[in-house]
This record gives structure tokens, C-alpha cells and sequence, in this order.
């Protein structure tokens, strides 16, 4: 089957069809998404080999103990737990150090005709959503984990850094708890596509009081985590969804005596994100820019890779 | 009165003696401390002028609007909100923008014959206390802080990093909770000084499972924080207790992937520090290294400005 695989660059090949193990499901894969993870990658980035691909959306061809699973169109969380450590029975799975990550650590990815998968990891896909929405489950999730992990209600002042891809997937997930939110980006045409949300719209040279009870940098860039970290209200928290190859620069004066919390937000549940898109009250599809069959993939990393460019996806099956 | 006042230098002056406002006690001070934010001051830190010294204790000699407060052996909380503004409306008065900070900032401090604060800072000090144990009451506190930002019970699993003045207070104030605590540190004989509280007591150069649920840094250096970075774990919290002229480092992969909390943490609550201190439960005078009259000061400042030094105290009347 054709897949997109880095080993010392990204190449697109022929290999085998995965072999699942008897817990496993085969999932035929409709569509895939380009993340900045993915992008990292491919220029090296945490020594990863292997297929990638870590969000994806497809239909369940084959699951030896679960066969009623078997033509249902799925979703699938990426992190498979040992199960048997003392973080997994603490029931920090998420977190356990012999974990494999689908198509960033020790798993082949999706951005294949087929990925395997634990049958535990999968969640149906409603009818309601088409693959284009269903596409952003995984990385919708990964938005709607800081309000798992904080308390945000219609009192709490959000700012989102960022206008990329996962900024405005957060600013998304960040409406629907009915906060004041603020989003901080460099281009007018992508704030638009929050502007329906009714968030506050910012250029991010544009000078604002430092009283954020929540100050989210999802900008990727160091310069964007310090100007989040400037905006926040004494007592409040900066949460960090981007993964940088360069270090932050953190002002330890202004971290103790303002009491600030900075928080590193990753992996988050399906559930919400999945009733989120059914119930339509966030739509990413306008975040597409471009699918790609599958065959083209290289291209598509390509265009991925633009300075400004919003979501690629990937079509193994044209 | 002597004081010492930090202008261009640090210098030993005779001044006016402060004249309260009606709502203000003045203090004959029986001692101050001298921590690391002073040491920082006298070399430059923050721009602050005027007269140093937020730790400290003595008697109420006036008093106009609270007169039952002379003859009173008091410490004192050092910030001083206006009351007025959003922060301060909202409890968050140790964070008011407009706030004086005894010794620190708008406000002439205790290294000083006398020093004015107003009566709503006042804590009396019980007469179990002598002065060399209640002038820990502040950095106590601020110990203190992390048990009230933090949930540290008996299952929860605590690092200390650094054996300075500040490390092993914290330390001390952490057994309190029965935690499971581990100090971190590079000399012998400093970690001895809590060895009674049943820590295990490491050098800095021993490794350790990163399996830390809180990790402290109190050496001041950014290589303490990287340390007790790295022994945290997944979803684990690092608190920062130092104020620090270089920026911290922080590893955003570290962060957002293991979802660590970084937590900067200041000044805190009186009431534990006096209890434990009066309770026995806490003995900090074998930080003291010695006892300068105020008139010593600038050699006090010496002492304490050498590498390992731990508490050198100030006393106003000899």
C-alpha cells in the first residue's frame, strides 16, 4: 500500500499492509491531517521513523476481536498506554513511558491506504459529520484538554496567541464555554474565520492590558509564548500547546512575583470535540485549504510547510 | 535613626525617623533579616531606593488609631494594597498593582531603628518566640505559600532543590505536611540542617528517577530549575520560588508533552509560619550564622553575599 514514511527525509512508498494484533482494528483511511507535529517531523525532529500521520478519519475493515466494528467509520486517540505501569494504573495512561503514539512514536501513522490501531482507542464518527470535520477530532481534542484541565466558565478572560491552524482550532473550543475571549493573531483573513464565534479580534501588535486570567500561546514561536506571558493578570495561567525546538525564555522575576502558572497542554478527550462538530457548533472545514490524494503527499507537505498555510489533508483513496 | 539605604550603593546613614500616618504603627525593630531579594537590591535589582529590610521583628512603640497595639512584640506582612482597585476589591491585594512592598518598593524597610507599617499588617508574635526565631516569620510564609497554592498531603511526593537560606525553610515547612520529601542540595553540612525532619537529603549530583508529583526550586540559578525540571513528573508541578536576574529556560517539548505546571510563588500566609514556629514544629535558628549590629550592616551584607551563607540577622539596638 502507498504510504508517506520519514526515515531520513519523507518519502512517499510502497509496504506492506499492516498485520494487527488480534485487540487491533484496520482502519482504510478516507482522510488524513497535516498537523505541525507532523511538519516537525519531517525536517527531524525527535528522531521519529516510520509512517506519520497522526489525525485521521476512516472506516474499519477488519478487527479480529471486535467484529462488530467492521464497517463503522471511526476516529482514533493516538496514545496506546502499556497498561500494566504504575502511571496506567494510576490511570495516567496518557502519560505512561513505554506509551506508542500512532504515527509519532513507535506506531506507523495514518497517511496510508490503511493504519492499525487498538479496537479501545476508536470512537465512531456520527453520520452527521463528513470526513472533512471528522479529520479534526484529534487535534479538536487536543483544544478542548485545556478546558479539561482548567476552569474556564463565562467569567473567565481567554486569550488565545496564534493564528494558525491550532490557535483558531482552540479559539473554536474555547467559545463554546461562553468565556471572553480574545484572539491575538498577524493576519485579518484567518482571525475572520473566528470573527462568528463573536471573539474579540486582535492584531498582535495591538496594545492590550495585561489582566488575561487565561493566556493561551499557540503561535509556535517563542515570541509569541512572551507575549502571552506579558498579557496575563498576576495569578493567572499561560498555557503551552506548541512543542518548539527552541527553548522558551521564561522571566523567573515576573513568574514569582506575579504568581503566574504556565501549564503544557497536550493530548485531550474525543467525546467533547466529537459532539461539538455534530451538534455544529464548531465547523473547522473552513480551515481547509487543500486535499491531496495521498499520491501526492510530498506536495501537500509542501504546501503544509507555508509560512501562513492552514489545513492540508490527505486522501489515500483518489 | 541608622538605617541602610540602598541608593547608587548600599550605604549606612542617619536618617529622620519615619512619621506614621494615622492608621500606621511604628516599630522599634529587635531584628532584621537579610535574604537574597536585599543581597539583589544592594547590587542593583529592580531599581529600588530607599531604605531595605521586609524581615523582621519588634515592638509597637506608637500607634495613634490602634493604641492597644504599643508595647506589642509584632512581625509584619510586607504588601501594602491600596484597597481600592479591581485586584484589591477582588482578594487579590497581594497582587495590586498600586501595592507598596515594605522595603521593597514605595515603602522604607526594617534595617532601621524603626520601621512604620500600617496596624492591618501587624501579626503578634507570641512570647515563646524569641526575636531570632520570629524574624523567619516572613521567609516562613512564603514557604508556607506553596502548601496553599498546592494539595501536598501524605501520598504526595516533594523535591526540594537548593540548601541555601531559602531551600531549607522550605524544606522544613513541607515536612510539616508529612509528604514524602526529598532535599536536593550541594553541601553536607547545610542538608544536615534538616536531616530531623526525615528527609532524604541528596547531592545535587545524584540521579534520581524523575518521578517527582512537586519539585521546588529555591537555588536561585537557572541550572536549580532545569534540575528540578527534570525530575518532575508527567503532569507534575514545578514551583519557582527564586527571583532571578536570567531568564529560566524552559524546554516547551518537556512541557507541553508531559503536561507540567510551572508555578512561580512569593509572599505567604503568616498564621501556619507563627503556629509552627510557637508549636516547636519548626526551629530555623540554626540558619542564623551571626548577629550584626545594624551599625555593622554593610559588613553584615558582606557576610551574607558569600557564597553558602545562610541567615545573617541585623540588630537595630546593640
Amino acid at each position: 500500500m502507498l504510504a508517506l514514511v520519514f526515515e531520513d527525509a519523507l518519502h512517499l512508498v510502497d509496504i506492506d499492509p499492516p498485520i494487527p494484533e488480534p485487540h487491533e482494528a484496520v482502519v482504510r483511511v478516507h482522510r488524513a491531517g497535516i498537523c505541525g507535529t507532523d511538519l516537525a517531523i519531517s525536517r527531524g525532529y525527535a528522531d521519529v521513523r516510520g509512517v506519520l500521520g497522526h489525525e485521521f478519519v476512516g472506516e474499519v475493515v477488519d478487527a479480529q476481536m471486535a467484529p462488530q466494528w467492521i464497517g463503522r467509520r471511526v476516529v482514533g486517540e493516538i496514545n496506546v498506554a502499556c497498561g500494566s505501569c504504575g502511571r496506567c494504573r494510576a490511570g495516567l495512561g496518557n502519560h505512561c513511558s513505554r506509551r506508542e503514539v500512532v504515527g509519532v512514536r513507535g506506531r506507523d501513522g495514518a497517511m496510508a491506504e490503511e493504519v492499525v490501531v487498538p479496537v479501545s482507542n476508536l470512537h465512531e464518527v456520527p453520520d452527521v459529520l463528513d470526513d472533512d470535520a471528522a479529520v479534526f477530532v484529534e487535534p479538536l481534542a487536543a483544544a478542548f484538554r485545556i478546558i479539561e484541565q482548567l476552569d474556564i466558565d463565562a467569567s473567565t478572560r481567554v486569550g488565545v496567541w496564534g493564528d494558525g491552524r491550532l490557535g483558531l482550532l482552540i479559539a473554536m473550543a474555547m467559545a463554546t464555554t461562553g468565556c471572553g475571549l480574545t484572539v491575538v493573531g498577524r493576519h485579518s483573513h484567518k482571525l475572520d474565520l473566528v470573527r462568528h464565534t463573536g471573539a474579540t479580534l486582535r492584531r498582535s501588535d495591538d496594545v492590550m492590558r495585561p489582566d488575561f486570567d487565561v493566556a493561551i500561546d499557540a503561535t509556535g514561536r517563542s515570541a509569541g509564548f512572551a507575549d502571552a506571558l506579558r498579557h496575563v493578570r498576576p495569578g493567572g495561567t499561560v498555557v503551552v500547546k506548541s512543542t518548539l525546538a527552541e527553548p522558551l525564555s521564561l522571566d523567573a522575576t515576573r513568574l514569582v512575583v506575579d504568581e503566574i502558572t504556565v501549564l503544557g497542554s497536550r493530548c485531550g478527550p474525543f467525546e467533547p470535540a466529537i459532539e461539538a462538530l455534530a451538534a455544529g457548533t464548531i465547523d473547522p472545514r473552513p480551515l481547509v485549504e487543500m486535499v491531496y490524494p495521498l499520491r501526492h503527499g510530498l506536495e501537500a507537505f509542501e504546501h503544509a510547510s507555508r509560512c501562513g498555510a492552514l489545513k492540508v489533508l490527505l486522501d489515500p483513496r483518489s
